[in-house]
């Protein structure tokens, strides 16, 4: 701040009804301004002020940046990566298995637990924040990283076969010779070492959790600020976190979500990456620790827009809305990643429109928080499928393939949860759509047979079940094991220039009908063939199957197709497992989201996510607009303005 | 030179009428073959010839390429930057600072001086050659930067309140734990590292100019080649050189300026530089060091274009028009960038049109040098906004936004004088042009309120006044301390797409009607509004205004709109400053250029930058064409051929 | 593999008519896993295997690839490039001038041979594969390369003024102040350091020749696998490798020729790898060591282009054609570049149509092998051509001005040789093409004056004769020593915008009227102007010259003309010279190849390189379809399927 004036701020913050900030993340240096000296009279000022004020404090840890005189006395703090060892100044550039870090940071921890815990305005903390392993792979992390294989594999045959080292002499004959997986060629190794990496999350967080735990009051809880893949904004699976088994460590997940604006807002973000945090507990309600107010300039939000994300956030399963940041920063890299203030501190439009949200949540809370939320159809992710796949790009990576059938889903208004490999509840859904499952093990496959075969559908696209574990291909005929419950095989595949689907038979037009990549020269065996390539060499070959198997119904799609196509894949898909209803006669820019709130009753939001108004029909029985208080019946129309919204809640 | 043919080369500079030859620079290696070893023969042997023709001699410092022994001796001699250490082949190498080169340098130079001092070939010496501190920071520099902090800003309280150092962790807490500014995300720190860098380079002309005026004659001269900031030709404000500090140390001003040829010769780099390097000592004459005669291949001059250049030159204050190089060279890396003679070193077009631009130089010396130019438009460029807009750009840089402001002018006909915040003559102007002054201290921003108070007018560009001289943003509302002059004020920014101004205010028509980048969300205090956004959301925001302040204007505008609007906005401020006189009437490709010559008689130029003939009808009193001798009175008609140009001489 | 299937694999390969298999190239960690500790079994397994079968084993030094011991014990096996040092894991990352990789290869190579060289399936050796410098520029490259240069120039004066080393100081004046060329930017000692690179892959591919020809029995072969200039597939000169001088130390000259397919598939780069490889050794047949048969995924073959292709091959000279893999590996780099089997092992339609040519070979083995041609056209490559050219590219370097002029000849079914600055051969020619020969000794061009004053054509592009063989530019007017010949001179050469050739002298129509890059601006002397530059500034002087020059003529083209002009160039060129005949009056995509068989029987392969059905003329005397055995006579029609082909052996 550039000058004193936390009265003012804390006035602000109560008239918008902000009533949880979070503090102390990322400010070592602030607080321990030298080996051992500590100060928190800054932390203490802004307890005591949001205290007095009713202000609820998220304590966040401060050791995703560290001090100069960390790095300064010791430099190996700085993480040696593929591209050599990092230099101070950006955040998250230590290499988080350092001792040297690790005892420091511990002890700053320890401090300043030691001193806050009593503090009635804490209502819970933040370990770290967006942590991942930066890609840390210096002699200490490859010594660990060798350790862990040993104990993994135990021998180095194992291992040379398992990953097949032979080829170009990559053979390791002795453990004292396993060299840096940082120049490897070796999708197999490269991807072990993936996974090692984000274990590394994993267990980091779990060591700060613990040492938390040591000090918190039973009532306060433990969270993380997860991110996202990032595309310019939140966009897939974080490559580099095992999100569900980092969550474990967690009370409450959290996740920061930036997403684009003005006429590129869609809220698709918001309910990707709410239904990917929801997801990580099982579907328990989280926090949305950051999102933009304004953010970057390009995302200054139009009028209407930052209430109708506020309340997409709620029709997640969000218990908070937290803005990074409360006033825009007037040095350094986020200078302009703007907060809700500007730079002037003083009330502006986004600010005022705030106000409404605030009093708007006050006022409903009852009705609108720990909604629950029970989705029939689930999307299958797996951070080893995404780093295989990924190392065989098509022009496309993993989190491009899946981000857009989720949009899909989106736009369709079917409710989605996540699932990864690790997720025992398979059974819960009647629908699982399964994009470029690249690497995993039999046991997933059969598993996912075994769903079919019980009545489950499934949608699988290309690539998946090609590899196991290891990325090790298959030496079977593809799509291997899965091809039991698909009924089609294939051992050639190549790039489409000019594909089409023969006949249209997705009726999309002329257009839209063509396969944008990849193209599997599928061969069914009982499968039904939905769709056969147009094309003068591959004619013969199937790009779209289904099959029945068992009970239930097996839909493998042996490429990329236009947008346009794979949306008519699903919708048969959704219909073909009877979840086509109501919400799904409408569709973007009017999104629909549901579920039940701690009243137990049934909540509907409908959102309008144009700049034209929309109207809809409403469907289901009588219920009360809870903005305005007034009842709505069946086939009532809801008229919507531009970027605006209404929350039905049923009698 | 593959073979000796110097009194050839003599004979042929003669007949061109070339009366300055520039030598020695970047010869150290030849010069200092071994350590303590000089061999001045090669000089000797070109000052007697030169001498013996009439030629006068600079002689260039040898220093800025290294020789092969001086790095294999001392390797700390080449640069560390934040690549890492320079390796041995280019020139500009080496760093500035390094005691090993700083001392042989000396000595080298003194031993040259020692023995050229006395030849009476010798006019002035050029120190070094286009230097820049070559992104010098390695330990040794970053020792010096701190020393240089420690003596700013005496504590580091006022480093990390300044800075906004707490931000990431970043605060630093002790001088000795001071890092690195290489890995920074602190624009700041990164501003203030840039501004010392641009010190390294003024201390090092100064101290090379200090030993050199040891030796130098009275009547002899010290220049230095500044040369411009680079965009494939010279082409904006040199980033890395504070020109106006740096040029205090010298008697006269050097440049090099090199432009694009052929089509696209429009003379606007010729004047773009003249008026730089004019306004580094206050309206002096300076020298072109270099200037292309064939150059790139793409440069190759179309007849009359050389003659055209030349002229140019002159019309902007230049006293010497001086080619790299005589002779196109046979290795290296200069190979393509051909000189006055190509590599058969015979006569050839380009040389053939040289012999008349010297001869009419001869002939006309005495009406053409020493030209005095008096303007009342000035540009206020700032190195430090500079450096702060370039950490934050808008898809544009500070350049890039600057010389198309320029141009327009240019192509208006208006004479332009450059100054930068040291300049203490604001009041000698009657309009200043100022864009982006992102990063300047309260007091030149309160210079520039007076100025238009007491009756001056000012147009400012976006983000003018944003920062304070650290580059942080100010914490009022925007502009800050110019909104007083301005009379509008803003607290949102945001990136057009698809946005116009409503109505088409300056009549530019529906193609030109556009927004290009960056959009202030702009609300009028006093200020009349000129244009407003045409945007669903943004339309009752203003885009460009003009406030009368005291007895002069201020004109703001908000965005960066279309080349057209801009044009129409200068236009109008050139008008409303009383400033549109006979030369506005004319337009590019017809370029006006007039001063008054050292017999004290108005001289005007009118250049043909264009393929077709043009004629202007001739507004002045009665004068006479200097190439011609032809008598001219007003409302004659000139004609000037393809390219082609005519020098009046007001009687 | 992933499980042990030998006695399948060779089952599958006998029935695919496979006759010879390479081993044990690039398995140095599996054959030494440990230093010292050796393990040849699954060699012998192998050998014994295909032994066992009548199949023929090509054994492979494993030198390509260094295992993990040897790099954990002596780091500095891995190559210091201007990059810094190598990692490990990729192939071809070694310094192949460093002793103990040069040491530990010898005994290994050694070892191997000590082990088979009795074994009677081995029909020959490949030394190393690929091999190339890798950029190796070391302390240990530098000291060597300073020795060369001490040997070959004797003084440093020598060097400084064959380099032009004076510029920018870069001077050396002492051997021991030598610097690495890596930071040069002096094209001349950057083009000595290549020269020097390439002769080190001399010198290593004759050393490991020599270490194998001491076990090798006389029957028995040795060659290499060289590859050529990549474009994404194999596409020109190899610029890291002599290849004539390199291939002096073989037995018999190999190649790699991977491709584009599907409909990108034009047979190009297999005549063009042909004609270069058996150019290597003077007209002698050579082997395709590795092609591809399914390769990358947009390289699947169609139905017919496997076929297609391998006849391609022997047609132009090849005597083995052999898939780089038999299948699809598991792991690794090249998962996705598949082999002739996918990754399920199985029979696939690639390989059953590699049971067609297995059959088709057997059976017409003697008619088809040790094809002899002789060909009246060559092309003259030169290697310092190529560096000196690519350190002063136009947009285009020395590959892609050369590639599409050998593809002119190709269309037009002109058979070509390539010759080299090294050739003895220029008088076997009547015509001959030089592309850019930009560096070339005074002794060659005076050659080629020669061989056109006796009688030859020339058709020599822009740039040729430009510099010596030091990179240095001539002193003369341009051409230089080729003017004589050419009848040709200019000075001055610039770029081309929107330039045509006059009066389209070489009706091509106006869209294809062009100069595409660079344009010298031509004087003729004795030539006669075959066409002028259609430009307002440029307009008197010529594009395209010819002149009678004894009782020969040269061609000379200024520029680089757009393909449509080189092809009536060229056209014209061969009618000059008297070798248009009736293959030039078929053209792509009928592809003309001829020769003579070891029965004395002239051969025609008539290739239809469309997915259209082609037909054609047949000129020759009457002669047997070898595919049917049917008879053809003068005139009669040749039919040609989609990718298909015939051929006729003359009676």
């Amino acid at each position: 701040m550039p000058y004193d004036r936390l009265d003012k701020d804390v006035d602000m913050m109560k008239k918008a009804g902000i009533n949880v900030v979070r503090i102390a993340e990322s400010t070592w240096s602030t607080m321990e301004p030298q080996e051992g000296v500590y100060d928190f009279s800054h932390i203490d000022r802004v307890l005591n002020a949001m205290h007095k004020a009713g202000i609820n404090v998220i304590i966040g840890t401060p050791t995703y940046a560290v001090p100069t005189w960390l790095v300064k006395k010791y430099p190996d703090v700085l993480a040696i990566t593929s591209r050599g060892q990092n230099q101070y100044g950006a955040r998250q550039n230590m290499d988080i298995t350092n001792p040297h870090y690790l005892e420091h940071a511990e002890k700053a921890i320890r401090k300043l637990l030691e001193h806050v815990k009593d503090h009635p305005a804490i209502i819970g903390y933040q370990v770290d924040n967006e942590t991942k392993s930066y890609g840390t792979s210096g002699p200490n992390v490859q010594q660990q990283f060798v350790a862990y294989m040993q104990k993994k594999f135990i021998t180095l045959d194992s291992v040379n076969r398992a990953f097949g080292l032979d080829y170009w002499s990559n053979r390791i004959n002795n453990w004292n010779d396993f060299p840096s997986v940082n120049g490897s060629i070796n999708a197999s190794l490269s991807a072990e070492f993936a996974r090692f990496q984000r274990l590394l999350v994993t267990n980091f967080l779990s060591w700060q959790a613990g040492i938390v735990r040591e000090y918190k009051k039973p009532a306060q809880f433990i969270t993380q600020n997860f991110d996202l893949d990032w595309r310019g904004h939140s966009y897939g699976i974080q490559s580099e976190v095992d999100h569900f088994a980092a969550a474990q460590t967690l009370d409450i997940a959290g996740i920061d979500i930036y997403h684009p604006s003005q006429d590129r807002l869609t809220g698709a973000e918001i309910s990707f990456g709410g239904d990917i945090t929801r997801s990580m507990k099982g579907g328990k309600n989280y926090l949305v620790i950051e999102t933009e107010a304004q953010g970057f300039p390009q995302w200054v939000p139009y009028p209407g827009q930052l209430r109708l994300q506020a309340f997409s956030h709620l029709a997640s399963g969000a218990n908070m809305v937290s803005y990074w940041h409360w006033h825009s920063i007037h040095n350094s890299a986020e200078t302009y990643w703007k907060g809700l203030l500007s730079h002037d501190l003083e009330p502006n439009a986004p600010y005022e429109e705030a106000k409404t949200i605030g009093a708007d949540f006050a006022r409903l809370s009852d009705h609108l928080v720990n909604l629950q939320k029970k989705n029939e159809v689930a999307m299958l992710f797996s951070n080893e499928a995404l780093t295989g796949f990924n190392s065989f790009p098509i022009g496309e990576n993993y989190n491009g393939i899946l981000r857009p059938m989720y949009d899909i889903l989106y736009r369709m208004n079917v409710g989605v949860d996540f699932i990864d490999p690790s997720s025992k509840t398979l059974e819960d859904y009647k629908l699982i759509v399964v994009p470029v499952l690249y690497a995993a093990p039999d046991s997933l496959l059969r598993r996912l047979n075994r769903f079919i075969e019980k009545g489950g559908h499934v949608v699988f696209t290309f690539r998946s079940g090609f590899s196991d574990q290891y990325v090790k291909v298959r030496d079977v005929r593809q799509p291997g094991i899965i091809s039991e419950a698909c009924g089609v095989r294939y051992n050639q595949f190549t790039v489409p220039e000019h594909v089409s689907l023969k006949g249209d038979p997705f009726q999309v037009g002329k257009d839209k009908n063509y396969i944008e990549k990849w193209m599997e020269l599928l061969e069914p065996v009982t499968a039904k063939v939905l769709a056969y390539y147009d094309h003068p060499a591959w004619g013969k070959y199937a790009a779209v199957t289904e099959n029945t198997y068992g009970k239930g119904v097996a839909t493998y799609i042996g490429c990329l197709p236009s947008q346009a196509i794979t949306e008519k894949i699903l919708e048969h898909a959704v219909k073909d497992a009877g979840l086509w209803g109501p919400d799904q006669a409408l569709k973007f820019p009017l999104i629909v989201k549901s579920g039940t709130n701690r009243l137990g009753k049934k909540i509907h939001y409908y959102f309008n996510y144009s700049a034209q108004q929309q109207q809809l029909v409403y469907p289901y029985q009588t219920g009360t607009f809870l903005l305005t208080g007034k009842k709505i019946t069946n086939n009532n129309t809801i008229e919507l303005p531009a970027w605006g919204f209404e929350i039905v809640e049923e009698n």
